[in-house]
């Protein structure tokens, strides 16, 4: 599949039925995955939080997990190897596990696993791996679907927008840097990896109103400080945080390129956040004459790794 | 107190007895905090892990908190908007709170109360907030302890090689990268902290092995590759960690400053390396000119965000 029809099919990812059953006596929720299926579980946790959600992006699981955990393992893949190994630890800990994933080792290692098509570039299927959460936790239903639908499509269609972005940050070859604000920290994070992943440029997240006790200190005076290129959230419902941002501003001097969530709901407005990053980071790449699906580095990592020593 | 005097407290401040009662029938943990007061709960939910643990960086308590909550605000001045509204929050659904401040209304508003003393920085009472949370938790006993103080007082005595560190990032005005790993990654996050409050320069921070599903993409390609400068963490405990930032060296041709935890315990290389980040950071700040007490911005964000509108 061509990349930009990757992308395009996020709309109708979201509308897959992937819905499972939170088991009964279920305590505490594990999300488990690294990279562009670890993400997934980020963005869950902001919008969910009835029972303690913790996210794992390294080998073990914690040591709380156990027969109350509902431990959810997400890779596209399914081969991941650190999210394997975490599985193996929490199902030694007596955990009850679900696997989100397209197939692997995974799908067999798991108590239940939900299974979503192959053949994308697996950050490429943020819908397919959030789309049961989402439904199962109950925090989407058809409207916010709906809505999501709707907005993803109008960015499908009209991206002129973004590429005005890409082409900014072009021009000056800035560092990108994205400071997202409550329930889109994550989807900030998610950006910053696009902008590896796609267009092969570091670049680098945070949010409001942590930022502000920390990075407010050197936007000032730092290093490089016309080789950034500053951006921010909004959603419009949050003024706390929307005058930090001018104040922020006003004492540092740097521009904030505000990216303004569109959508009523706060799934729809994440969504369209997520894919205003696709289509931001798609464009930069495009730009640079970098190919947006090339990931042959961490391809070769996983193989170097892969061999006996 | 001059702030080399601040920092030359770490030692003692760890032998701070803040121990205070578990209420019985906990269940969960959330520790809010911002910046320099926020980063000890994220440094202890890496040591301890035996019931779940959440990070609240914001206004909002989440919303399973409630009778089986034990929730701990930390702030050193006690005066946290952020952090107050949590605990207001948290105290409507239900939970038990304690605090950890040296005064402020916080101190009045918790349940309970760890006083500790005033008069530093808030990034320069880590010590002082953290030990009676590893204190009480079980993470750090007395021999932990000795060990980090020794380890502490040998960094006070003599810094040097930190003093070179910090010269190399002058001398090239670098950005600094700050790799870390399990269960040091939110020391990572410490030190690009310490990068912007201390020595007025902007940083960054992400961890191995999550880091190889996304920067590994762009290392090699992007923009102002030679102006930053990589540091990774390590502790000689985690072969299939070390291999990986090997390789990531090897095929993204980026060098990766390694840096060597001393100390046995795991609380003592934290320590370690956290006041080894104190160290570069305060060096760089005194070659760049600048004041590494110095927050101003800070203070004045405080002060426009405190007026009516």
């Amino acid at each position: 599949m061509e990349f930009l029809d990757e992308l395009r099919s996020l709309k109708d990812q979201i509308r897959f039925n992937g819905r499972f059953e939170i088991p009964e006596g279920t305590k505490n929720v594990v999300i488990a995955g690294m990279g562009g299926s670890g993400i997934v579980g980020r963005i869950f946790s902001e919008l969910y939080s009835e029972i303690p959600v913790s996210i794992v992006d390294d080998y073990r699981a914690p040591d709380f997990v156990g027969k109350e955990t509902l431990y959810i393992a997400i890779s596209y893949s399914g081969n991941t190897e650190e999210t394997i190994d975490s599985v193996n630890d929490a199902k030694a800990k007596g955990a009850i596990t679900l696997a989100i994933t397209s197939g692997g080792k995974l799908a067999k290692l798991a108590d239940k696993t939900v299974v979503i098509p192959k053949g994308l570039n697996p950050r490429s299927a943020l819908g397919y791996m959030l789309a049961p959460l989402a439904t199962s936790f109950g925090i989407a239903g058809d409207k916010e679907i709906d809505e999501a639908y709707k907005l993803l499509n109008e960015l499908d269609e009209n991206n002129e927008a973004e590429k005005g972005i890409a082409r900014e940050i072009y021009s000056n070859e800035s560092i990108p840097v994205i400071y997202g604000i409550a329930p889109y920290k994550a989807v900030a994070y998610r950006w910053k990896t696009q902008f590896s992943e796609n267009a092969k440029v570091l670049a680098y997240s945070s949010s409001f109103p942590e930022l502000n006790h920390n990075d407010t200190m050197s936007l000032d005076g730092t290093y490089r400080k016309g080789e950034f290129y500053f951006m921010a959230f909004t959603d419009g419902e949050n003024p706390k945080v929307e005058r930090r941002i001018g104040i922020t501003e006003n004492l540092t001097g740097i521009g904030l390129r505000r990216i303004n969530a569109k959508g009523t709901s706060a799934f729809a407005r994440m969504m369209w956040l997520v894919h205003e990053g696709d289509y931001i980071t798609f464009h930069l790449a495009v730009l640079r004459g970098k190919n947006p699906a090339n990931v042959a580095i961490i391809e070769q990592l996983k193989k170097e790794l892969g061999k006996q020593i």
